[in-house]
């Protein structure tokens, strides 16, 4: 079966237009990554992912973990590959230069974050964890725990987790009732259990950095009464060396549909009367410090849908360049055709195609909006914080939703192949279901758009995207007859977005459960029409290198063809769900818990 | 977790009302199946698969199968479930009363098979390519074949196979080359080998028989040369009794991402010498005998989708009862709610309703329309027989497409449990990503649609179909203020339809490219269109009830409320497919395979 390439030459393109990296390079910030270095950095990433985290993507799945009650045994190919990415140093891309970091854009490392979960999504899952953990580090750690533990997850020596769920607290993470005891010289006693741990366990690092949410005695009830702190597998000593094992262990893992190499840990703490513990930030701050990665760990779940289902397009591609069925219609030869020539694959492959590069435009859209907010300042800044305050819920549910159907319409082009775990293309969507449900649920993301997001400036900021979508009608127009059918359909989606968003702002308001059912087809629509901008933007400029001389006519002349693709076939799905969006509430409770069973 | 309960009284309802039960039974072949007998032996029988298959789901899938040179061996409680399966006798429902069978219509049969696959749809695969059996057989097996097959299929005491599949011929059966030479003594020599055989081997029963396509020497190239043939696993003596072992073995099993416990063999015929085989039919006749039972078997596939859907719906229903998290939105206590409190959860909740009866729905037309067509006469059996073939497709295609929806919104009720294998979820939605797969593919059915099935009598067929949509109209008019929604939409959807029916006949005349580009997105309409006249159809029904004096008003009331919910937010989707039916095939090929890759 075909090995994952790492699509550099398509990441630099969006990179370019529109994570606008050349503009992004002129900041003070991000000086340090010009175009070239950027391209030669990913380069050798991708090179790296696809040559020691691809071949154990396979083998993770298969052979699984070992618990016991004494750790977690990752398999020796996954331990050895890991070993080499701290070495090759690639955990700090995108941490501070002060910490040992390369101080890499969010924009830049969300492509190379891809490349690594197309390798190997399960095993990237550590790394994953531990960006998280660097995120929070950096915001709210102490100089101290910057010294002793930030420089070691910025190397990758130690790997990070984020301990927030527990059995009665899952979305609702006030609920939480881990208990963390001042003991009058700095630090805590924790006591409690923590469960869906991602490599809350494992044997890859000397040591395991718990970031674990607890409340301390009196603390108030609900979120405001939650706070953060740092348990480390093994206490650190004065000097820094590794001492004694902290009271906290893995008391068993999950048996999972997928990502069968990353360990999903019911984590135990203070079984023997307590596990140290450092307060990070103030008591009852919890919170404030979980938000601080939440929306790159939102960011970093939609990778997934992209990266996924690149992995399994690819395969899907090479398959249906090999597989010989069936006449194809309007030929003239007797014997097979190969599958590529149906109809029906190509529009299963120009599906994948124009989605995955949709998701990715709004990934690396995303994730620029964080770099700008923080390299540049006032109103701009601004401006591009609102940008990725508005998008991270989409770009985790949509591309999550989309990366689902990705995979699965890879795997359908496999046939019967598909469904036998040989190809590898099952395992992406076994390990792509997870991403709908963690990091918050596809249905609280929409929540927190249509309740949170919207409402930001009294509904200005969503105006201001839209303003931006309508604004690309004047270029669209310039660039002729090709792209007359996509000013047609997004003009028309825009529209019906507006028209929904207008009728949850304004139900909403008097009775939020009205906006609250309509929530997820918005969200839906809201993903189409963007994307749909998004790939509009790509050919317009594919169009310009075009018009300017570019003898790369093919690459560049199906980026304009996959966007009158999506245009014409999948911007009008967006007006399709308008009834869906406005529906309201009514008929979602009129229906009794009894007359809802099957009977 | 909560276990399976067959919805007797949903069926039933079904049945009355779609089904048109007493119709049916006014006709002399099924004289014997009113209502009262219908009702009680789906009580018996829904009891029995709820008690009896239904526990060995979890293990079957667990445990899965142990292939050894010397066969396959099934897990004991699933063997004994299939034991006390013939014992009751539930194999010979719809079979023909003269060898031993019960003679129920197809849409009874239909609820049967639903109620045996939710409860178990692995061990469900061993009666249900029986049933294919029984039906080829009965159809065009010679009187000796049905002395000595027929009888025993229809106890159940032996099960049968379908051998189609070789590696090179998947959806393309005219590739077929395993060979088949005579003998003079009327048996031929089997040799060849098939693979996706579905319990070709297994330790469940004395005796396999194998129904197996394959090409006597000088047979004609392609689909016109394949005759076929029945291969026992043992050799059937004169008295009846069980002979030697036949020169057919199972050589491998496929490690699969679902249904563990149906084994999918690769069958070897004849590597010591050739396997006895005995011709059905005639030689070069063996597409037209598969054809006899291909159209049951993509309504058994279809069914697959409701079973599953309803099995995964019952749990989800149970864990938002049980589940607290977050606040009631708009409520006033401050302890969590239980999560079907939350719009979206309701959302989820109601899609998934509303969609099994859907689909449940129209498996019951497609079902009676061949009843109709085989108990009534003349040219109204030839009109039901139209609707039968019309609706197969998409009975297989939409009904799987959907069941996978609804298996993956259950999942995503649970949350993070969803993912992780022992709630039994997870394992429904593994089990039905195997149905858009296998009895030809989507992609398949939708190019059967358009290209099979919308040019019978010149349109003739599809055309009364929208007439029968449209004459809802009048009722729905009738039936006041409840309706309107419904009626608009219905009316909105079925004009949409209707655009790409004709956009598909007269560009598809031309360049069968242009439409077979746009069969799946028009086949999801089709089904769209259909499930909502049907639930439209059910709630006509329940108000009817209602208006008589019942006094099940939350039960009927529900029925209204279904149908809305699915017209106001479903139906509109319909129209947002259009584009993508009417787009062509232009985009589609205009990028070539190179620019496809990503790169």
């Amino acid at each position: 079966m075909a090995d994952y390439r790492a699509p550099v030459k398509d990441a630099l393109f969006t990179l370019r237009h529109i994570g606008q990296l050349e503009e992004l390079s002129k900041t003070e910030r991000y000086a340090h990554a010009d175009y070239e270095t950027v391209a030669s950095v990913l380069e050798e990433q991708g090179r790296f992912m696809q040559e020691v985290f691809g071949p154990t993507n396979a083998i993770g799945d298969r052979e699984g973990l070992k618990w016991s009650p004494e750790g977690v045994a990752v398999p020796e190919p996954l331990k050895a590959a890991y070993a080499k990415f701290v070495e090759a140093g690639w955990q700090g891309l995108n941490a501070e230069v002060e910490y040992g970091g390369a101080g890499f854009p969010e924009s830049v490392f969300s492509v190379a974050a891809e490349f690594e979960t197309a390798a190997n999504g399960a095993l990237t899952m550590a790394p994953g964890l531990t960006t998280g953990a660097i995120e929070c580090l950096q915001a709210w750690g102490s100089e101290e725990q910057k010294e002793v533990y930030l420089r070691k997850l910025v190397t990758g020596e130690w790997t990070g987790t984020m301990n927030l769920t527990e059995p009665q607290a899952g979305s609702d993470v006030g609920l939480c009732t881990t208990k963390a005891v001042p003991q009058g010289d700095g630090t805590y006693l924790v006591t409690g259990t923590k469960i869906y741990i991602s490599f809350g366990e494992h044997d890859m690092t000397d040591n395991i950095v718990h970031l674990v949410l607890a409340r301390t005695p009196d603390a108030p009830a609900g979120t405001k009464g939650i706070s953060l702190f740092i348990v480390p597998k093994f206490l650190v000593e004065e000097d820094g060396s590794i001492g004694r094992r902290n009271d906290v262990k893995c008391v068993s893992i999950e048996h999972k549909m997928g990502i069968h190499a990353s360990p999903t840990c019911v984590m135990s703490y203070g079984d023997d009367g307590g596990a140290i513990g450092y307060l990070v930030g103030e008591e009852n701050q919890g919170l404030r410090a979980m938000f601080t990665m939440m929306n790159s760990a939102r960011i970093a779940v939609g990778i997934q849908g992209v990266a996924l289902g690149d992995a399994a397009y690819q395969k899907a591609l090479v398959y249906a360049q090999e597989r010989r069925q069936g006449r194809e219609v309007g030929g003239d030869s007797k014997e097979p055709a190969l599958i590529i020539a149906h109809p029906d694959v190509r529009r299963m492959l120009l599906f994948m195609r124009s989605h995955i590069e949709a998701m990715r435009s709004l990934i690396v859209y995303n994730a620029v909006a964080i770099d700008f907010s923080r390299a540049l300042e006032g109103e701009e800044a601004e401006q591009w914080g609102e940008i990725a305050e508005l998008l991270t819920p989409v770009t985790k549910a949509w591309c999550t939703d989309v990366g689902m159907e990705v995979t699965s319409t890879a795997l359908q082009v496999f046939g019967g192949m598909g469904y036998v775990e040989e190809t590898g293309v099952a395992q992406h969507f076994r390990d792509m279901r997870i991403a709908p449900i963690y990091e918050g649920t596809n249905g609280i993301q929409a929540m927190d758009l249509v309740g949170r997001k919207l409402p930001m400036r009294m509904g200005g900021v969503v105006g201001d995207h839209f303003s931006r979508i309508r604004a690309l009608d004047a270029e669209l127009a310039a660039a002729g007859e090709e792209f007359a059918s996509v000013r047609t359909q997004l003009a028309a989606s825009v529209d019906a977005l507006e028209e929904a968003t207008n009728w949850l702002m304004n139900n909403g308001l008097a009775d939020p459960k009205q906006a609250l059912a309509g929530a997820t087809p918005y969200l839906a629509m809201f993903g189409i029409v963007t994307g749909g901008w998004l790939l509009a933007r790509l050919a317009l400029a594919a169009k310009g290198e075009l018009d300017a001389g570019s003898n790369d006519t093919a690459y560049l002349s199906a980026k304009v063809t996959e966007a009158r693709y999506y245009a014409e076939q999948h911007l009008p799905r967006a007006a399709g769900l308008l009834g869906a969006v406005t529906a309201g509430a009514g008929d979602l409770f009129a229906v009794d818990a009894e007359s809802l069973a099957s009977v």
